[in-house]
C-alpha cells in the first residue's frame, strides 16, 4: 500500500512520524494532509531515504537541488560531489537530470548514497537513448517511455515527473496563441515533437491509467510537469500555459483515486506580480496539491544572478503557498552547474524559503531568527557564527574581514550602534538582552 | 531657487530635463513630481553631477551603494575603487559613511570622483571628532552638529542623512514597549544617547527650521532618517519605529514648505508579510514623499548573504512603491564591504528594482526582458551576453562551463529545448523568433 492508501486508511506509517518529528508536528497532521491530497510524502519502496521530508500545505518550505550529467560533463563523480554539496547546504531533494554517460549508473549511485529523496525524468532516458541507437528523438515508442518508467521507479527513484499535459489540444492552443520562447522545458518540447511527429497523442496522457498502476507499485509519487512553463517573462500565465494547469488538476484527481501520490510543477518565469495568481490559480485547478516551483524568477535580464532572481521569485511563491522550490543555480542560463553553484544555489533557495515561513508564520520558524538576533545585540560572534544558514561562509568572511580583531567589527568599529546602546547609556529597555 | 522652489514656479531646469531624458519622459513629468513633493532630484549647487537622477513616483527604481572610510579601514583609495566598482556596476547614488582616517578628504574626493549624487551623515563626522578629541561621543555640542552639517553641504554633497525623528517622545514610547535589538541605526543610537545624556531634545528636531534654511541654501536634499528601524524581524513595524514615522511626516511638510527637497528613510530588518505595510504606512504618513530603503533583509540567519536577503526584500518594497533601494552587501553584519561586494550588492540590488520596475509597469522595464528572451530564442549567445546586467560575470560563466565549445550550452547539449522547438519540427509559432 501506497502512503496515500495507507493514510486514507487512517494508518500513521513510520515515515508519517518521521516526517512529522522533523517539522515539530504529530504524525497525524502529516497523515490527514497526505489523505486530504494536501501533502505528499515521497518514498520509494526501493530507496531506504535516511531522511524523509513531507511536502505540502502547513509545513515548512522544502528546496530541491536539481542536479545530474549532460553530454559534456559526463562524469558521475562529478554529480556525486554536487549530491554531497547539496545535501551539506541543505537541501531536503535532489533531482537526477542526467543525459550523459552511464545514466543508469549515475541514478543507482545517486539514489544509493542520497539520505533524501531523490526525484527524476525518465523520459529524458528514453529520448537520449533512442538519439544513442542512432534514430530520432521523436522515434522513440510508447513503450520505450514506459520502460524507461518503469526502471527508475524500480532503481528506487522518490518522485517523477512526467509531461502529461502537454496534450494535442494544449499544442494546438500554444500554436493558435503564439509565444515568444515557446516551450522552454526539455520534456515538454521533446512531448511536444513527439505528438506532432507521430500525430499521436501524449502516451503519458493517453495511456495515464497504465501509469497510475505502474508508478502505484513502487509508491512513487507523480510530479506532473509543466511542459508549457514559461520561458521568459513575456510569456508568464498565458493561455497555453494554464490550459495544460486545468488538464493536471483533472490527472491529479485521478492520481488520488488510485492511490498515488501527486504534486504539481509550475514555471519558470513570471513577474512578481503574477506570482500569486500563479500560486493561487495552481492550488485551486489542482485541487490543493502539493506545490513546486522552478524559481520562479522575475526577471531574464541577470544570466549569472539566477540565484538571486530565483530567490526573490521563490520567496514569494512560497509565502503565497507553493510547498516547494527547486533552486535555480547562478549557472542557469550559461551552462551546467558545479558543486560550488549548487551550494550557493540550495543556500539561496533555503533563504527563500525560510523568508516565505517566517510570514506564513509556519511553526518554529521565527525562533531560528530571534536566537540569531538576541547573539547580534548580545555581540557574541561565535554563536552568530553557528547560527548563520550557512557557518562555514558567515565565519569566512569574518575572519577575512576582520584580520586585527575578532572582538570587534571593521564596518563600525568603535562607533557600533550595539555597542553605544550597550555600553554607553546602561538603560534598561524591557525585552533586551544585555 | 532649490529644484522644489523652481518646480513650484513652473521652471523645468537643465538638470529636470535629463533626468527626465534618462528615464524616456518629459521635463514636465519631473517637474510635477518635484513641486508635489514626490520626486527628489538631488543635485548640490556645489558639486557638479554628470549623470543626475530623479527619484519617486513613476520613475525606475533607483539604486544607492553605501561606502566610506571605517576605523579598521581607513584609506581613501580604498574607498576610491569601491566608488568605481558601485559606478560601474550601475548604482545612481552613493553615500560616503566614512569614520576612519581623513573623513574630509575622504568625502571630498568621493564628490569630486563621483558622476553620480553622493549622500553624506554629517552626524558621524561629528561624534567622531568629539571622540577624537578625548571627550565622549555625547558631549558633542549643537553647534558641532550644525557645523558638520554646513561643511557637507558647502563640500557638495547632494543629500544629507539627518536623525530628526529620534525626540524625546519617540524615545520614551522606545523605552515603555521595548524591543529585542534596541536601536541598530549608528546615527540613531548616537542621537538617542546625546538626548539622555544631555536632557534636551534632539537638536536636529529642536532646530529643524536652521537646518532647513541652512540646507536651502545648497539645494541639499534632506533624507529623514529612521533612527528607530527595527534591527530584526521581530522588532518590525513596531510602535517606536511608527511613532518615529509619525513625526517624520510632520518634517516633510515643514521641509516642502521652506523649499527644501526631502525623501524618508526605511526599514530595515522586515518579515515579507510586513513589507506592504511599511510602504503604504511610509507614503501615506509622509504624505507620498520618496521612500528610500534599507534593504530590507526578510530574515535574520543569512549573514554572508544579506545582498540576497535585501533583494528578495527590495523587490518586494519596490513593487508596493518604494523608490530608492539602498543595498546591503554580503559583508553585512561581520565587516566592511570591499569593492567585490560592492559590485555583487550594487547587482542584488538593481535586480530588485528591475524585477520590481516590470511589476509596477514602468515604461520600458520589459523590453531588456523581451530583447534577452529574443536573444535567447534565437540561441544567440553574444547579445545574450551583452544585455545581461552583469556581461563581464555572464561572459566569464559562459566561457568557464563551455570550455569545448562556445556554440552551444553544456546543460542541454543536444537536448536542448530551444533546438528541439527550433531545428527539429520546424513549426511556425506566432511571436517565435526563428
Amino acid at each position: 500500500m501506497t502512503q496515500l492508501e495507507q493514510a486514507k486508511k487512517g494508518v500513521i506509517t513510520p515515515e508519517m512520524a518521521e516526517a512529522a518529528a522533523r517539522e515539530g508536528l504529530e504524525g497525524e497532521d502529516i497523515r490527514a494532509g497526505i489523505a486530504a491530497g494536501e501533502i505528499v510524502l515521497p518514498c520509494n519502496i526501493n530507496h531506504r531515504i535516511s531522511r524523509p521530508f513531507a511536502v505540502g500545505r502547513g509545513l515548512t518550505t522544502k528546496v530541491n537541488a536539481n542536479i545530474g550529467t549532460s553530454e559534456a560533463y559526463p562524469e558521475v563523480g562529478r554529480e556525486l560531489a554536487k549530491l554531497q554539496a547539496a545535501v551539506d547546504s541543505g537541501a531536503h531533494s535532489v533531482m537526477d537530470l542526467s543525459t550523459g554517460g552511464d545514466i543508469d549508473g549515475c541514478r543507482r549511485e545517486i539514489i544509493r548514497a542520497s539520505p533524501v529523496m531523490v526525484g527524476t525524468v525518465p523520459l529524458y532516458q528514453a529520448l537520449v537513448e533512442s538519439s544513442r541507437r542512432g534514430r530520432g528523438m521523436v522515434e522513440v515508442t510508447e513503450e520505450e517511455i514506459f520502460a524507461a518508467v518503469e526502471k527508475h521507479c524500480r532503481d528506487g527513484a522518490d518522485f517523477i515527473t512526467v509531461h502529461c499535459g502537454v496534450t494535442r489540444s494544449v499544442i494546438a492552443e500554444l500554436k493558435l496563441q503564439g509565444r515568444v520562447m515557446d516551450i522552454v522545458s526539455r520534456g515538454g518540447s521533446f512531448m511536444m515533437a513527439w505528438v506532432l511527429h507521430n500525430e499521436k497523442e501524449n502516451p503519458l496522457y493517453r495511456h495515464f491509467d497504465s501509469l497510475l498502476e505502474l508508478v502505484r507499485q513502487y509508491d512513487v509519487t507523480l510530479s506532473l510537469g509543466d511542459g508549457l512553463r514559461p520561458g521568459c517573462i513575456e510569456d508568464a500565465t498565458d493561455g497555453p500555459q494554464i490550459h495544460e494547469l486545468v488538464v493536471l488538476g483533472g490527472l491529479v484527481q485521478r492520481a488520488r483515486q488510485a492511490g498515488v501520490q501527486v504534486m504539481v510543477e509550475g514555471p519558470g518565469h513570471v513577474p512578481l506580480d503574477q506570482v500569486g495568481t500563479n500560486v493561487q490559480l495552481a492550488k485551486r485547478l489542482c485541487h490543493g496539491a502539493p506545490f513546486y516551483v522552478l524559481g520562479p524568477i522575475v526577471t531574464d535580464v541577470a544570466p549569472g544572478y539566477d540565484h538571486i532572481t530565483s530567490a526573490i521569485g521563490g520567496a514569494l511563491a512560497a509565502w503565497y503557498g507553493a510547498d516547494f522550490l527547486c533552486y535555480v543555480t547562478a549557472a542557469e542560463h550559461l551552462g551546467l552547474p558545479d558543486a560550488g553553484d549548487v551550494k550557493e544555489g540550495v543556500i539561496a533557495a533555503r533563504i527563500a524559503a525560510h523568508a516565505a515561513d517566517i510570514a506564513k508564520g509556519v511553526k518554529g520558524a521565527r525562533t531560528w531568527d530571534l536566537e540569531m538576533s538576541r547573539a547580534r545585540k548580545a555581540l557574541d560572534w561565535e554563536k552568530q557564527v553557528q547560527l548563520a544558514i550557512d557557518p562555514e561562509k558567515a565565519a569566512g568572511l569574518r575572519k577575512q574581514k576582520n584580520e586585527g580583531s575578532q572582538e570587534c567589527c571593521t564596518m563600525c568599529g568603535p562607533y557600533c550602534a550595539y555597542k553605544i546602546v550597550n555600553e554607553h547609556l546602561g538603560i534598561t529597555i524591557k525585552g533586551g538582552c544585555v
